[in-house]
């Protein structure tokens, strides 16, 4: 891992980060959206064809398959999933929250309504990045907040099914509907509906290239998440850390893609050495060692500060998905947190356990989106709608000042919305 | 206006809406972003003399500038706005949220954060569409929120000027910076930052085409309040309602824009023929007559609904930015509706007390976006982050269910990283 310190280097050769090429996909990504919304269902089964090279029989994940796909996953994981489920549920519930009204002295009355979404569409990726634990952090909100309908789309093997851990869990978290249909033409399926498939008020869940270009490109329509990029972990570390932990912890950032970020801050010098030998160790054990390695090189960095205020300073600038407190206060520096997505603090609260287990989301805001993205919440998943009465006294009461403000807009038509009414008293 | 009723015609008829042909300026707007990516100030500068046919000295408004238009503007016009704002406060201080913590019996805590937005940019658009009643529904929540930075940008007249009461609402609603940029140049300076305009973390804030496909092109870079169209109101009358002030209503809304949308739903046979009058007679009368004439051919239309309860699904299906409910009793309505932007209830609460007053925002989802967007609100200003501590004890207690959860999504870093902590006991 390549080492900087703030007192030698300059902060932007420190802060800078490795993307890839990313292809322009818009032009296919384009054309695909364009078909499935002239062609539907047909446009769909086609593309599955042309584009994952499967010939799919039924877009619809049939009632028979989840069951199969239960009585295939153990009943052990289907315990862990069970009470991953009660967690992630417990802290969502804490996100809810209630309208407000205020009743004036006046007869005013004015206030704020809380309403769920009507549909939302859950993407879920297929091949490495089939994560049953995505579908429960997607899914739970959405229920929570009291989404009638929650649509899954996901694409297929090439047999035309769907991984039964997929299966298993979008059942217990309780999706209503599950298409076998990934990419950008999911996207747009959801985005415009099909025949088969309904069109929804919200996509969420990450995807590739032409999964994100699609997002974006139907964003407007429907409304969508984020645009999630590759994940990344920064690990502040004093004296009191555990250099072999510490390397586990940036590894298994590193696992998830060649382009994940993992940077580790530290106060202690040496500390540096030990954890670069632990993860070059650690790393030859790994089964995806491959990737993990390349990101690394590409994106692996350890940062000497001179004290823990630089190390939170340094964090508020790369704004991290994870930010990691491996010190001995760890509460001490929270109130100077102002940019990551999720926090995890002391020596015994590995990322990991967020990723799966503890209750906060996992579905985190990327690529420095944390200065203004937020985890994924309840609140995703409701929109607010105001309403407003006034009396007629009221009304009159303030109606040369509404009359102002029109005519100083140059809405004359404004205006007498109130002119009338005042001349026409009842 | 056209006549409808659903006894009658088709449900997709009625539900038609009259778009323009917007052209695809992508390829201008992601020209311009280029260069102000690439050159900054000097970008701008040539861009607002090619665009906007404007030489400026200054990108900057001086105090000075503030100064001489607080003093052009009427001292009565000023009282009306600090009322306005008053209100607008008022109401949106109820809408400031706390974090949440959950503290576990086994030494568990978790729960969420909510912090502002360092830095906003306010895009305030030029022309016959300068409203300040905007920069004060733009600005005042993100005050409350507690956003340390805002920067507004905004296109001059022909000789480098912003309009005067622009400039005082400004300075009234607590703005920190003005530049004199518009178009999506100023949307691509708020974005990128340039060696005047600071990059920001959110833009805000209604504007033409090109400002629309240039938030849509940079969201994701910053995050944006939402894409707008055109705006719309629809009004549900029973017998109780009164044909002038309905007209008139219906043509405040015409008057913002040849493709705004102005519907009547009513239950009463009687009223339509009334309404059809009173828009003939006060069109003639006003200023804007041109556009509101234009709007009320291309999108006015009256629907005549068997019940109260039909005229609400239909505005459901509509999802309208403005609804009003024009009836004898309408708190009962209330609970019914689902997709509204904002709800005006009774005679005595025409939607130009909400634009300009009352307290509620105006900037509201159009184009039936209410099914998914909501008003713009405090919410808009601010960002969540969760944290999370487990103790040695209640980490173990956990750890083989994570490795389980791990393992089956084939990430053994992530399992180890729990692995080597449960191996090392401290």
């Amino acid at each position: 891992m390549r080492v900087y310190s703030t007192q030698k280097d300059d902060l932007a050769d420190i802060l800078a980060r490795k993307y890839s090429e990313t292809a322009d996909v818009s032009t296919a990504v384009t054309t695909i959206i364009d078909r499935v919304k002239a062609d539907g269902d047909q446009a769909l089964y086609q593309l599955v064809k042309e584009i994952d090279d499967v010939t799919l029989d039924s877009l619809t994940v049939t009632k028979e398959e989840i069951a199969d796909a239960l009585k295939a996953t153990s009943p052990e994981l289907i315990k862990v999933i069970e009470q991953s489920k009660a967690n992630i549920l417990a802290f969502h519930q804490k996100q809810v929250r209630q309208g407000f009204v205020s009743t004036e002295e006046n007869g005013v009355v004015m206030g704020q309504r809380i309403l769920p979404l009507a549909r939302v569409g859950v993407y879920v990726p297929g091949g490495t990045a089939a994560y049953p634990s995505t579908v429960l952090m997607d899914v739970l909100p959405a229920k929570i907040a009291g989404v009638k309908k929650i649509v899954m789309v996901t694409p297929t093997d090439s047999e035309g099914k769907v991984p039964a851990a997929i299966l298993a869990t979008a059942s217990i978290a309780g999706v209503d509907e599950i298409y076998k249909v990934g990419g950008a033409h999911g996207v747009a399926a959801l985005a415009y509906g099909t025949e088969t498939i309904p069109k929804v008020d919200k996509i969420v869940g990450p995807g590739n290239i032409y999964v994100a270009t699609a997002k974006k490109m139907v964003y407007g329509v429907v409304d969508i998440d984020m645009i999630a990029g590759p994940s990344d972990v920064l690990i502040v570390a004093d004296h009191s850390a555990n250099p072999r932990w510490i390397a586990a912890d940036l590894l298994a950032q590193a696992e998830h893609d060649k382009l994940a970020q993992a940077i580790l801050v530290t106060t202690e010098d040496a500390l540096i050495e030990k954890v670069q030998k632990e993860v070059e160790q650690q790393l030859a054990a790994l089964p995806r060692k491959e990737i993990a390695a390349a990101a690394i090189e590409n994106n692996g960095k350890i940062i000497l500060v001179q004290n823990l205020g630089e190390a939170i300073s340094i964090a508020n600038e790369i704004a991290p998905e994870h930010l990691e407190l491996s010190v001995s206060e760890p509460f001490a520096l929270l109130g100077k947190v102002e940019n990551a997505g999720s926090v995890f603090l002391g020596h015994h609260t590995p990322e990991v356990l967020g990723d799966y287990f503890a209750g906060p989301n996992h579905t985190l805001p990327t690529e420095g989106t944390a200065r203004f993205y937020s985890p994924l919440s309840v609140d995703d998943f409701v929109k607010k709608s105001s309403y407003l009465y006034y009396t007629e006294e009221a009304m009159n009461a303030v109606g040369e000042a509404v009359e102002l403000f029109a005519e100083t807009e140059d809405l004359m038509g404004h205006a007498r919305s109130m002119k009338v009414r005042r001349e026409e008293k009842e």
